[in-house]
């Protein structure tokens, strides 16, 4: 596999990120020629707490199969599960596949409580939560598909950290960049994080300004995309702000 | 294609069609014998900003193809997608159709808020939206599938306004009347809505008392639907209230 | 088919299965080799009035029919959708198939209204509810996969009460006990019900304790699950409360 | 649940469904308007052995659950799955439901070498079987999804024989008419199963006469549906044939 | 909608890409960065009949209702799906949107017959066909997803030809090439099908000395994709040829 | 991860379980609690070439990016998709995870053609290969969900080899022992392989027994499962066979 980029990210690329919708950044991703990257099916659990931008820590699974899936696995620190929980750095976001599993949450409220007191930014995973409204009262961004009461065990059995996975049907490298807010997740791919966040944040004030057009009844043609006089109007506006 | 209706509604129809459930109007069709009505899937953003009664101005897309969907089509006012926002006359509802398609949002707050501005009615597709957050926060009905951030050019591409279309696995002809509440989105063939209005008036009215009368104890054989005495009552009961 | 258990519940069975979660049930019954007791798809309508444990009670359908689901059949006090409205005894759960079927709402809210008088304790399927803003306003334990406007008669036709259903890809006898909270719900085969009961109240100590714990700085190695010196530490936790 | 009729057939009622197709059935079904008979997804394993009219014998299951489906019941006469083996009469059809569920074959070779031993006269199900290939071997229509390896207590529970039951999206009721060729199998309610199977022989009849007239070059328009010009040629034609 | 090109193809485009596979096509695509032009789920009836290539006229279609779909509207010359099979050109390909529904057949003999009759190169859909064993024995290539024996109207109502449609979730645009095998049915742009058609069979001709090359014991390294080498020897295996 | 046993099979292990058909081991591991082994949706494109046991030697692919699914990767040996291909062992078999997805074919003529050229024992995934009648044609057995003609790197990105995978909803292990036939594949894991082959192929004759005797008229009651009396003319038969 081509080794991702492992190049620093620009100091202010994480907090620009986090100003930006991911709608944003999905534009900005496209105008790239990248269609696939936006994690399918994964929403926050509480909209108050989703918003994010955070290198990803990938935890991968494959189906629970009886003989390997046995709760005693749930005891050894390095069942990758359990690992991935405690070896995620403050500041990134874990990533997890539940490759689309809808009978059992990949997480309940210790785990997560873990997760928010170790400064984790945010999980993400394509399947269910457990406990998951013990889960939404916990400050801390968590997005998944919804809930399921039994245990990963039921379902899952994790093989690796730090591996590429597939989630929501895009692919997630280590240290890719992931951006959340109440719409999802999307996946910078991490050589052209610091690029696609200067762009998303000139987009996201041209954005602003013609939502304010609109409001005061512009019309669509001219404004948005924006013609030259819109795009003269919006550089004088931009200067009376500052 | 037969051509459907084009007769005027009768003045009261949509008003009378406003102060029913979607569950009254699909309960009305089916006694015509139409058991596919509902719209599958699309449920309003807002339940605050569901209830809606209006004629219907069609959006219709195929699959995006790479050759087509670029963003210069954006500024093009013919862009069917465009021309919809300014065209769909106030007072209509834009129904669009999203082809089941879950990784694009076919709108987002900018051309939402148009819409609003405008005095469409409604907006509703069978898709998820972008920015929904933002979107639900309009004073608007908009009904969709829930949010996805990718722009509508990732997965559609806009080629008409004002044909037939399929919407949540129903036929919507351009002047069909369709009724919006929290539990989604029913479609009546023009040429009956002023007489589902009618009736469904009615079977609001006996609804209402057959509640009170469960509320009160009422078993439900002869109550729900109603026997003779229970007609009877119904009739004492109305003339009281007026 | 094996009859199953139809010995008397314990006394406090159902009170303490009212006082743990689901995701405790499930555990528990993962720990005695039960990998399939979790309805698929069925959520509280309102995440406020979810909790509930009761023995089931069934309703079992089949796909409608023109010939058979007739207006008139709602009029019969044998049809069984009606009749299980009413010989659902107090306290028991109504549990309905829906065969996951999402184009019809299986009840309304007059329906739902006449249960909670009854004094049923809460009613589960696998497939929509009708007026579902009304419904989630009674104050009664509903769980359902959302709404859809069409009567059930639009898409099912009930067949029998009180025999074993699937329901959420589970199996449901009459008499099992079903747990239910904002996670969703999950079924108790009969003859394990009182141990179930009895070693979830156990685990929730334990967990609560463990949340504690990890609230603090706990690391999850050794917390969870506990190894000897937190068990420890748990009893005598558990020795200060009392 | 309203009792279908268990008048008996005509003589001739099974002979002349054998001869006419399940299109033609299910067109006659369409026009006294009933639109839910043809099981979904249910193909023949050997398009060799598809063709069979016979009135329907019921066997239901529900999903497997550890305590339950253990090998165990597999020995008892009266575990439904091995009864329905025994018990369906020779002549008739056994139908079963696999609620959609692929992964469990619900019969394999041995069980479905002793119905055809037995005479009976098909098996339909909406899951897949084992021993596919060897299945498709014994000269007797079987129809299902396809292949899977698992016995079917890796998936399903059987319940009970001769109730109305759910098969690929649409109801059986015991008694009902089952029509199969190698598009599939139709389902024809009983009480109508004399009148439908004398229709379909007409219809049957005049498309005969259709293809050829489309072979020999006439347009659609005039011929199919036909007008009075081709009716009077079909009344010729039917008389020189005999 | 932007215009689709209508300038007439070059003389041997259609014949050139009847000689190269579907696989070729899409490669010779996706070199161009279109990455969705695949038929989705749609396969020849008889793998004998599958290869074509022909310009696209198209069918469309919405869902039924039951006011529209009366068996009346077959009669009508002017019905879309019957106006389609007599106004399709001799030696164009009739491409019908099914939008994925699976309970109607399409066509029946009588219909495919009269394509074939009338010169028509293909069928394509992404539905099911009725009448499938009896279709596959016409010696002409139809696409399908399988076979159900419910006629169109049970589940479609057509209402326009000629206009860009949705089939297997790619977009086809009249004009369109489309080129069909055992793989299934691909969509060329119209404006870059000479292109293609040229490209493809430059690489088929390499394929055929890689697979040689293969067979023969070389290994994937530097024979596919060729190196230098591979590419020396395949100009002199093609001077040898001619 | 546990280590998946590495301990070396037993001489015979491979070729008894070629003897036996899938359904066989799929009951002994259900025998031994494990029900989920059998691959979902996998079929062999030549069901003359079905049969194969063998040590699995595993691919792992990820969503499409645009950024890193180029063509040049091809090219490059170490490009895991290509690496696999000369890297799995002869005798072993390639299992490829395609995630479900449907759009892309793994594999062509030309690759395919190189593992058996190779001496690799069988090709297994869950989702499609291209060129698939040509690669039914090799004398090789191949395991997919059907056809799609569009290159793998149309949706997938190869990332690794033998690193445990999920495919058609079971795990696999590298190492794992593979069993084919006309039904599908099915996983038995490494460290038991050794005794369900023993213990299937006891199954397998009993099994020939009971068809032989059922094929004779014999109830299924006390045949299948046998009791004691067939257990000793089983005993009978087989000295017989001797």
């Amino acid at each position: 596999m081509p080794p991702p980029s492992d190049e620093p990210l620009a100091d202010d690329t994480l907090e620009q990120l986090r100003a930006v919708s991911v709608a944003t950044v999905t534009m900005q991703l496209l105008k790239r020629g990248l269609r696939h990257t936006f994690i399918q099916g994964s929403r926050p659990l509480n909209p108050q707490h989703a918003r994010f931008a955070a290198e990803a820590y990938t935890l991968r699974t494959v189906p629970m199969r009886e003989d390997l899936g046995t709760l005693a696995v749930l005891a050894d620190p390095e069942y990758p599960q359990r690992k991935a929980i405690e070896a995620c750095p403050p500041g990134q976001v874990l990533v997890c596949d539940s490759r689309g599993e809808q009978r059992a949450g990949m997480l309940g409220d210790i785990l997560t409580t873990r997760l928010m007191v170790r400064g984790v930014a945010a999980f993400v995973t394509d399947g269910p939560m457990r406990d998951a409204a013990a889960v939404a009262a916990i400050e801390f961004p968590t997005f998944c598909t919804g809930s399921a009461a039994p245990a990963s065990l039921a379902a899952h059995f994790a093989v690796a950290v730090q591996e590429p996975i597939a989630c929501g049907g895009v692919a997630v490298f280590p240290g890719d960049v992931l951006v959340g807010d109440p719409d999802g997740v999307c996946v910078i791919p991490r050589g052209i994080a610091d690029d696609v966040a200067r762009t998303a944040g000139e987009q996201e004030l041209m954005e602003e300004f013609i939502l304010e057009r609109v409001r005061d009844g512009a019309p669509v043609p001219g404004t948005y995309p924006p013609n030259e006089a819109t795009l003269k109007a919006f550089e004088a506006w931009r200067r009376d702000r500052t």
